[in-house]
């Protein structure tokens, strides 16, 4: 279609022997006098072009382009000598030998080598429209985009419905400080939602089991390799559950899901980032623990007394999350049963003791990344316990009518997928798995940059 | 799994005579005092139960129970006698003789009649969390569900990687009044995004195709029927492009893979909607009309003289929708080559005439549902068009980028997934195509709300 026939790369196979139009980016560039290789990605994948003096004028513009540019080319699809090729790449079995090459723009020279294997957090955001382009960024997006795929293709098989969840909201609903205000019209006051919370709960009455995939916004002052001011949550809701085991049992199938899925399609995407498949028991669930009895482990294993604290630390859930390896050979541990103090307003109490709920938390490889439970189902249960909270339960009007006239037994979760997708590639930080972060010190640029040139990571550790 | 064994209503038809358990909400109840029926509804269908003096505690639980009662039943599956079932009713030829039927809640009395044909839009926004359970609005979101669903998969069969495009912005990039102002960390000054433009535009130079499906903000001050502050936009970007056609060509795939998913999967929604399904050209593309043809066109039929106004007014898109209907047979209608003093700085012009662009708007049915085009891609011509408009190019450093190291001439749209299954389904307004509607009098409730006493339209229109 566009240009004349272009082919796209992952389609070479198929294509041994014939001439070919294709059109990408360039990456690296080899001249070698009289031969010159560059390798050119596309939607689908890169590959080598090779030109002689076979062809001088695209041999010339070979060596004289420079990497990123935009190129068309026409050639013939060769297979490589064998003993060239390297197995982890896909189409390193081909390249294309050029009869034509021609330049769509003229970049200026990259302001660092992209190349670099120790560029700065700093410098990978704030040259993200070009360090999005290296190898190893494509592979972690790319991986993204499967993660959400592999997400919504395994609730659809279970019979949840996409619904879009507003985001900008009225009432501060979860009540807490951690809201973006937004001016609305007319002046009226606003902010940004927290999570899609309220209005799942609201559409299992309508659709029994939903899910939404979606920006969430939290006014956090953190500066962590765990949090972003605005992230992608991964959110479900379901009707008809006996408790919160019951949501905990769909979202393991989600989880093995996604796995299952980013292993085989991105075996080569893995190995590129270094990245090991993560560990699931094969004929277990995964393993669970009360939160009662990990503060107890804890204790006695590391010395550090947690026992009647409301919450774990970070360094508690990579404690266990290392035991859970250790233990069950499993990288995702199901903590439950967290303190009610510590819960939102609509969360479900445990029966048989009060002062805990029916909640669950997903740690993997040692990070929250899915935070779920049973919730309330009865207006009169919420009215209570928005008053025990302190929260004027005519806020909540609009969301209240949901239980007031009918609704079943219900819950469900939300995941984060940056971290997840950070924690599955074996990112230092969150941030590598974001395109465009939003964090304390940026919004694409740094906020109060003194300076933004390039710096490596090596820099920055001796600095 | 949850609640012992419980069954799906979608499962039915493979389980005649068999024992089964369903949990779902009931919607009608018919009581003929020796036999009650209910219509119970999950996640998957509608199911008719049947209770008689043979179960006289699940008939007492059908002669007691308002709708709403979200219900767990166990009983028998039978087929229906034919003269009895409605065709256009999928589970219409069977129903569930109950042995038990358990109440999971008490509802309250509905406010008013849920099934009434002529709620007025307010009252169906004012209660949405009960009138999204209706058997119309239900059919309407399923819908929404299955159009995102066709776009996604249309996309990716063609090669384009989902990206998540951030909603908190910086600078006012598309440089208008119309954006909602957020307060961001320590005072910095935000707003929300009205479109992932410059981020689909960045990822073209990574990934050549992508999408992607969020929400949008507009504080535009309209009240009308066509629409919202807070919408879903279905956005693509492309590189590798000749012109603003090769965009065409690939949006006009994906709408009628779109318009085909919907007719295959929602014959029976269309029905009970009254939605006729669109009219596409079989064996031709969707007609497209140049701008300034589309005004000559106008000014000859309708006596009205358009010529030299630099847009569509929307009677106008309701005309040339008209008349493409009946030239062409078709719901779809491009117009190309709008003026460039009507569209966004980063827009190609055309070379053949400068005072106009290579873009193009889609119209369906009388409204405007996506826009695009080709986009500058070199530096210079960046700038250069920056400062015409009056921008300061520094402000938009990070996005400049892209282009100063290379990018290939590109392309894309953006498409208002509301406003898509409004025309599809024959709704009166995009807001009923809106499961929360945010515009200028409400976000969920009415923002200065006097009264929310249910409405009904025939009120309306006397009032």
């Amino acid at each position: 279609m566009a240009f004349f026939g272009k082919r796209f790369i992952g389609d070479i196979p198929q294509l041994e022997a014939q001439p070919v139009v294709l059109g990408g980016m360039v990456w690296r560039i080899r001249n070698h006098g009289k031969v010159a290789f560059c390798d050119l990605y596309d939607a689908t994948g890169t590959i080598q072009c090779v030109a002689s003096r076979d062809a001088p004028e695209a041999l010339k513009v070979l060596q004289t382009i420079r990497p990123m540019t935009p190129l068309v080319v026409r050639g013939i699809v060769h297979r490589r000598p064998e003993h060239l090729v390297n197995p982890n790449e896909p189409l390193g079995a081909w390249e294309v030998a050029l009869e034509e090459a021609r330049p769509l723009a003229q970049p200026a020279e990259p302001p660092f080598d992209l190349d670099s294997t120790d560029l700065s957090i700093e410098t990978l955001l704030d040259y993200r429209p070009i360090t999005a382009r290296r190898p190893r960024e494509r592979a972690i997006f790319r991986v993204q985009a499967t993660i959400v795929r592999a997400y919504r293709a395994a609730l659809e098989a279970r019979h949840f419905t996409e619904i879009q969840a507003p985001k900008i909201v009225g009432g501060d609903a979860e009540g807490g400080a951690n809201v973006f205000p937004v001016q609305y019209l007319r002046g009226v006051p606003a902010s940004l939602a927290t999570s899609p919370q309220l209005y799942k709960q609201i559409m299992v009455g309508a659709l029994e089991r939903v899910y939404a995939v979606g920006p969430v916004f939290r006014a956090e002052k953190h500066a962590t390799t765990r949090h972003l001011n605005e992230y992608v949550s991964l959110d479900a809701e379901m009707g008809f559950i006996e408790d919160h085991t019951d949501v905990m049992a769909v979202l393991e199938e989600v989880v093995r899901a996604i796995v299952a899925e980013v292993c085989s399609q991105h075996s080569d995407s893995l190995a590129l980032l270094g990245a090991e498949p993560p560990l699931v028991p094969e004929k277990q669930p995964f393993p669970s623990i009360r939160f009662p009895e990990a503060l107890d482990l804890i204790t006695e294993h590391t010395g550090r007394d947690v026992r009647g604290e409301p919450d774990l630390a970070p360094e508690d859930e990579r404690w266990l999350s290392q035991w859970a390896r250790e233990r069950y050979g499993s990288d995702f541990l199901f903590v439950t049963h967290y303190p009610s103090q510590k819960r939102p307003f609509y969360t479900m109490l445990d029966p048989d003791d009060p002062a805990l709920t029916r909640s669950f938390d997903l740690l993997f490889r040692g990070v929250e990344i899915a935070t779920g439970g049973q919730r309330l189902h009865r207006e009169e249960d919420y009215l209570r316990r928005l008053r025990e909270r302190g929260f004027n339960p005519s806020v909540f009007q609009f969301y209240l009518q949901a239980f007031r006239y009918g609704m079943p037994p219900h819950g469900g979760w939300g995941m984060g997928l940056e971290r997840l997708t950070q924690k599955m590639l074996g990112l230092a930080s969150v941030k590598e798995a974001t395109l465009f972060v939003r964090d304390i010190t940026r919004i694409d640029s740094r906020l109060f940059a003194e300076s933004s040139q390039p710096s490596h990571a090596a820099d920055e550790a001796n600095a």
